[in-house]
């Protein structure tokens, strides 16, 4: 457990922090998590309490001043026989924290908001560890919506994805101007237990991040991710890994901008991409199946030689692109990109 | 017909204009063969002479200064019931240009290269019409070589294809700094009858414009681009048409930086790509087969749940991503982008 000099408030504080601080829990300080810190710790100015499983992590938050106190996140327990997938923390024989780890978690007691920014799989073994300690609002950032907050069931458990991001991972990439200007997705609850004052504060926290919220169902939200980001992400890889094994040298020189720009988002972290698919499955799998279907379609149309339907295809696909609202965050080319 | 005032070299002059100048021809100022005359023409000295079916287009070129003498490209006849495909001017019955329409092909006599930027389709016929009237090299740029070094049959044609574009089409977007660190594919046929003397030239010409000559057989080329410009092309378009069948407005507003750019390219002229994937369907079905069958197989896995498989395949496509040479040309969203 670390306190940051200057701002030396430990665990069993109130959420106001004397000086008028409102406390911001966080758990995972890599590429949103990072720029959430920097975004409501060093620019805003609320107290956030930081939890990570990387010491070097923490101590690069506490010395740029977006965190006030820090700990190491407790590992959880993997389900026996499934890497990567958290033992439910309500289930039978669910180990108790060690003191240290006790002492971690309890650094969330004061806060107004948790926000879980761990990969989408770990998310609710962390939320319902964090609830424990927290009686504040619980949220996340994963890019999948339904099967979490199905798996979390808490009435005060805002499920949030912010629209925007980077195919570059990790703390060292995040910045509080990553949200600026990003569609942030607010998933309340059916039957939420937070009152209409807490809404606003946690839509009031998603603004001072420089991001716009945008309140949908779970359902809708994932439905529509798994179109203009999951299925995209695939079809990029795809793109790119059909390029290597065809590769001996000459398509890699004639890789101009486009296919650069293409296959941006493939270069994104291979294990959270799968995690994201497989947890989005529901509604990527159908969506895979449409596209492949389309592709067969214009793969008809070009055996043939049918020229009106090849034009067709381009034109929607040209109206459609060309109907998209602007992009609200500038970029150039390996900066910013996609999301989870 | 039409001589720039302060350049008044027309018709019938010597490929050196006396000036010390060499005369170079351009058919179709769009955004490829607009770039080549401001490149040419305005900045590396020499005198262009161009001819577009556009009037407007030629004025804006010559008052440019891209341009030293111009006139309207005469229209070829179409093939009955094929529109947008050429007649072979060899063909019987091809008719005799009007007096007019001699005057413009006259216009090529003395010039040391004619670089024909026209569609695909339409590019051998164009290069039989230049090639009765100027002795010099002939040349093109468009994305598909074989099929139309097939069709040419010319010993001193060169087929190349600058790598280099924008989905902004039209001699508006062209510039003089388009090719600029760009691979430009030089084709020469297998039975040539250049000088080396004439190809050093050629590749000069390229180097003037800030781009880098790479030779390659036209085949080899063909089978490149249908996995690195055309296949993702199709793949893009794919992308923002099936987005835009589920559109109910959702999906529109949650398309974050990454979708963008997958689809920015699906933004260019839905004509030009009907042509280009006709042209190149012999590379490019085999292309979309091997892509339906490579997005089947992650379908297969993500059913399955098989993890490992799916960070393979999400791997090996970050790590092919992560080895292609980085772009020589800076871009920001909504500049320069892939090219035919």
């Amino acid at each position: 457990m670390v306190e940051n000099g200057h701002n030396p408030y430990g665990a069993g504080q109130p959420a106001d922090d004397g000086a008028g601080r409102t406390s911001v829990g966080i758990i995972g300080l890599g590429l949103i998590g990072g720029s959430l810190a920097l975004a409501l710790g060093r620019t805003a100015g609320f107290r956030v309490v930081g939890l990570d499983r990387k010491r070097r992590v923490i101590d690069a938050a506490l010395a740029d001043g977006a965190l006030a106190a820090a700990a190491l996140l407790p590992d959880l327990p993997e389900l026996p026989g499934c890497p990567g997938i958290l033992a439910d923390p309500d289930s039978p024989g669910f180990p108790q924290p060690t003191p240290d780890e006790e002492a971690a978690w309890r650094l969330l007691a004061d806060c107004a908001v948790v926000f879980v920014c761990t990969p989408p799989s770990t998310v609710p073994a962390y939320v319902k560890m964090a609830a424990r300690y927290c009686p504040g609002i619980l949220t996340d950032v994963a890019s999948v919506k339904g099967p979490i907050m199905e798996s979390v069931k808490l009435g005060r458990f805002i499920g949030g994805h912010p629209m925007a991001g980077s195919e570059q991972a990790g703390y060292v990439h995040a910045s509080d101007k990553l949200l600026e200007n990003a569609i942030y997705v607010v998933c309340l609850p059916a039957d939420h237990s937070l009152t209409d004052e807490q809404i606003s504060f946690f839509e009031q926290l998603v603004r001072l991040c420089g991001a716009v919220p945008f309140r949908m169902g779970a359902a809708e939200h994932d439905k529509a991710v798994a179109l203009v980001s999951h299925l995209p992400h695939v079809a990029a890889a795809g793109l790119a890994l059909l390029a290597s094994l065809a590769d001996t040298g000459t398509p890699a020189s004639l890789a101009a901008g486009g296919f650069r720009d293409l296959t941006r988002i493939a270069s994104s972290d291979p294990g959270l991409w799968a995690g994201i698919s497989l947890e989005n499955a529901g509604e990527l799998l159908p969506a895979i199946d449409r596209y492949i279907e389309l592709l067969g379609r214009f793969r008809a149309d070009l055996a043939r030689g049918n020229c009106p339907a090849l034009q067709d295809f381009f034109s929607r696909a040209a109206e459609y692109r060309g109907s998209l609202p602007p992009g609200g965050q500038k970029r150039r080319d390996g900066e910013r990109s996609d999301q989870p």
